[in-house]
């Protein structure tokens, strides 16, 4: 039976559900009953997924499968904050769901070691006990994680290899190795009652990886063969015509850049996690007998964890710590930092400013920014580029030298993967909804049916199996934010009145009254912050100062008692005035005290 | 006599002066003793050109030449404020040096009506009366700017075409026609005793423009065949290889976007200022029997003046007011509006986030944005992008529909105009380090000695003849922040301030003190704004009043009459506390009343 009922519980998901299905694929699922599924829609055992992140976003990424009232948690990734959530460390998924649905959940299971994939980790598995799977250098880099938020104890890590299946509940879910920007990559495949559910994780095509081999297409023609019930592949770059280079690109550009270096000291910035790109900047280094120094508190962690666990070969003369860099002439040192980004406290943006403890750069270096700026931090990134130019750095950053690729799927490898699974169903996802779409366009082209794809929104549920996709009332999702030490304590209204006062700051009023007399007995006093220079605008204050009197004057006894009044009223006419004199509005905060 | 003394008197700047300048060019310039170079140098006139803005920086472009005791100045515009300059409405120039030589400056000659090269001239002419020199188009769109600040008494506008020149003082400045993203640009010759100057102002060399002739290239040659002392010129492409494309390159894209929208509604994005793009879209809608409607308040301004002046044909029966789109299907009409740069509060974000009054958007919606993100603006981009897609409308946004090409000239452009005009010294103006950079390199290939080059800065002064060029001391300048009606009253404390705020808030404690007894009769009490959501918090802001109150009770009477003391101690503790529970230091405003 087939569904052709529309919902969109959020006004955001959308549901294309068949009114016809043609049947391309062979699907081998076995018919049986499931209690979950006890519907008008079909008697067969459905899958149903939940997505806490990672569409209409990019990062947070958390998808929830269910199956015969088995879950498992896919990621669990966090987000680095929009520009608009002013003094916001990191945002985190809600965890509401899980920990409603603590019991039916079997483990989470991760794809690769990113932030935006593990990120979240620490601060669910504080609230809840699940076993952790993943690979050995994404156990790794969540292990050191852990460390760091103090949270050994009792946490279960398990490692498993691409090409090995874990079983959690009804589902086995066997790893597929991938290629991405970070070694030991996998996506999944989800062997449940309901059928199989394919999803990429982050993903290339590289045929020529430097770090391990080609991605399984294999397996994921064998499991297209076998029958795919549903395909969520990554959207990332699904705007983006042809193919992502492979990263060996890379090599052959480092290796001309370092001839073009010559007797300059090099720096290196690329991402602290792309352990293959540090890799190539080691193997350089090495052919042309330089040192490598690393900077950066995330750079040092990745590579001592990438070291350990043998996912970077690196002579061990070849290391030398960044105090003694300076021992050694220009000629024979790399230095590999962070700050690709343009972040303002990372190693290679204190370095442009002149901040940078240890290192102080000049004519002498030659800057390599082996990365691309992530869309938003575009100004950054140029500013910290003239800053090193106005050095006399020399400082090579543009495409077209070819210092970066991307670690995720263009068009043509989409198409390739979409060509081996022949899913019944797709869901793009990790993108925002441009790249959604786009990706959704590409499934039509492939020749899947409209009402085949899905294009979902954070909080979505939807539930199919080999006959239909529909999709069910949202559950609890959302954007957590995580400021020093509070979780969730940020909210709308603290980030309105941040935003608030970045713009025009404060002006505090204070005003001591004797509540026997109804007189003012101090004050009216008035500070303002972020609003203009103050000794410059000594007329002004007055002005306030000699209204806000002038109201309360006329304030009657009654008013006096009444403070909301009282602080409504000084609202009013020291906005007015503020507004009159200068075209501000800053914050207007009476504080009335009371002997 | 030549020098080769270096100057770096900002320490940003750099000079390059030449120990031998071979004479490649043949300079027609008279010996004439000058009075302002009465130096060691040379008896010959000299050029002194002064920069307050336009380098190292994209925007507030202004430029001062000054020959034999006679200044004019270049340009007076406003650049937009960087994402760290919080609340800053705009930047302007600082007009010091201006306001002092005021006796000097003969002029103020404009090269066109773009806001980076008009839009600080109300706030000049506010403060000092100069004639000014534009092409109709540049006059008309300042007198409209003018009429907005009330300044229509006493300014003085000249119309000049290009190819005609104006004398200011021993200066003959020449207006040559070029092409850019508006009409009526100009570059100019400078016909001085010093020689001629060239400065190309914003241009790109377009064959077959549609607003106008192609850019005058004869003359910039025939300049270069008499000699040309100094070339300043256009840097913003300068990394961009290959040419830009000719504006009706859009107008192609546009008729097939036409085309394949249907019997959608087109509603396409673009600069108020680009008039040529916007007679395209008039000519596309006229030819496809499409109303046009203009929305956001620069677009209306910027067409009523183009339309005055005839710099742009439209049918009466062709424009509908946005108030009445409604009662046209939406096949029958194209909405041109403002938000390619995805402000908030312009009329496309609007639109994408349901904000706007008189537009709903949505599936029958087929949208173009006719513009690149300038760096800074991708992420909001790209968010307008995403809302609009979740609405359901279609959007055409990427590079590769050809919908947008640029108003600057490429490296292949430069090129050409360098080789037309040959001149002795080259200063590459109009871009941030990183441009100005590539732009000396593509001098250099030109054949142009690195000594005859020079990358400046604001502030910046060089002298030249055809025998020298070298650096002098700087000029007062600066980036004045205007904020409402406030010009400058904005600086490093107010923005150090507003930063610290939008982090993390603040917290006020108050305290009211009996400066008889010394005993504390109201308080502390405790308010905090945008730090943490103060009902779940009341525990921290208790332990906080009693951190205060111990504090204040600790301190001996000779402390609690020393305020300074009182509110350090205040802000130490709390700081300390907040801290501690929950890493984060919002401002802590410690208020002492007295009565």
């Amino acid at each position: 039976m087939i569904s052709n009922k529309k919902q969109t519980n959020s006004g955001k998901g959308r549901t294309f559900t068949g009114k016809k299905i043609k049947k391309k694929n062979t699907h081998n699922i076995k018919k049986k009953t499931n209690k979950t599924s006890a519907n008008k829609f079909d008697q067969k055992p459905v899958m149903r997924i939940m997505f806490l992140g990672g569409l209409n976003e990019i990062g947070k990424n958390m998808t929830l499968f269910e199956c015969c009232d088995d879950i498992f948690i896919l990621d669990c990734g966090m987000a680095f904050p929009d520009g608009d959530l002013l003094g916001v460390d990191l945002v985190i998924p809600d965890f509401t769901y899980v920990i409603e649905n603590i019991n039916r959940i079997k483990g989470i299971v991760i794809t690769h070691g990113h932030e935006d994939h593990i990120g979240s980790l620490p601060y669910l598995l504080n609230k809840v006990k699940l076993p952790v799977y993943g690979t050995p250098l994404t156990i790794g880099l969540i292990e050191n994680k852990i460390k760091e938020f103090n949270l050994q104890n009792g946490v279960d890590l398990n490692v498993l290899n691409a090409g090995s299946t874990v079983k959690l509940g009804c589902m086995k879910i066997e790893f597929i190795h991938v290629n991405h920007s970070i070694p030991d990559s996998v996506g999944v495949a989800i062997h449940s009652p309901a059928g199989i559910v394919v999803h990429t994780g982050d993903f290339k095509i590289d045929c020529t990886p430097v770090d391990s081999g080609m991605i399984d297409l294999a397996r994921f023609g064998e499991l297209g063969n076998e029958g795919v019930l549903a395909l969520l592949a990554d959207s990332t770059n699904a705007e983006r015509p042809g193919y992502t280079p492979t990263e060996q690109t890379v090599r052959a550009s480092f290796e001309r850049l370092f001839a073009r270096a010559e007797k300059k000291r090099i720096i290196i910035a690329t991402f602290a996690s792309n352990i293959s790109r540090i890799q190539q900047i080691v193997y350089c280094a090495e052919k042309t007998g330089r040192k490598v120094a690393f900077s950066g508190r995330s750079m040092i962690n990745y590579v001592s964890v990438a070291k350990e666990l043998g996912y970077i070969n690196i002579k061990p003369e070849t290391v030398v710590d960044i105090d003694i860099i300076d021992r050694y002439s220009p000629e024979k040192i790399v230095l590999v930092t962070t700050g690709t980004q343009g972040e303002p406290m990372s190693a290679l943006s204190r370095m442009a400013y002149s901040e940078h403890k240890k290192v102080d750069v000049g004519f002498g270096d030659f800057i390599i920014i082996s990365a691309n700026p992530i869309p938003g931090n575009e100004k950054s990134v140029s500013n910290v580029v003239n800053e090193l130019l106005k050095k006399g750095c020399e400082v090579v950053h543009e495409s077209m030298y070819e210092v970066h690729v991307s670690g995720h799927a263009c068009r043509e490898e989409l198409k390739i993967l979409h060509g081996l699974v022949r899913p019944k169903f797709f869901i793009p996802v990790h993108g925002e909804q441009k790249h959604l779409k786009k990706h959704a366009e590409l499934a039509l082209e492939m020749g899947m049916e409209h009402q085949n794809i899905f294009i979902g929104d954070v909080g979505n549920v939807v539930e199919l199996n080999s006959s239909y996709l529909r999709q069910l009332p949202n559950v609890q999702s959302g954007k957590i934010l995580v400021d020093g030490l509070g979780v969730g304590d940020v909210g709308n209204i603290v980030l309105k009145e941040r935003k608030h006062l970045s713009q025009d700051g404060l002006v505090v009023i204070v005003v001591t009254i004797d509540h026997n007399s109804n007189q003012i007995v101090a004050g009216p006093d008035i500070v303002s912050r972020g609003f203009v220079y103050v000794r410059d605008s000594e007329e002004l204050f007055e002005d306030v100062r000699q209204k806000v009197s002038d109201a309360l004057y006329n304030c009657s006894d009654n008013e006096m008692k009444d403070w909301a009044t009282i602080k409504q009223r000084i609202k009013d006419v020291v906005s007015r005035l503020i507004y009159d004199k200068t075209h501000r509005t800053p914050m207007i905060l009476p504080i009335i005290m009371n002997i």
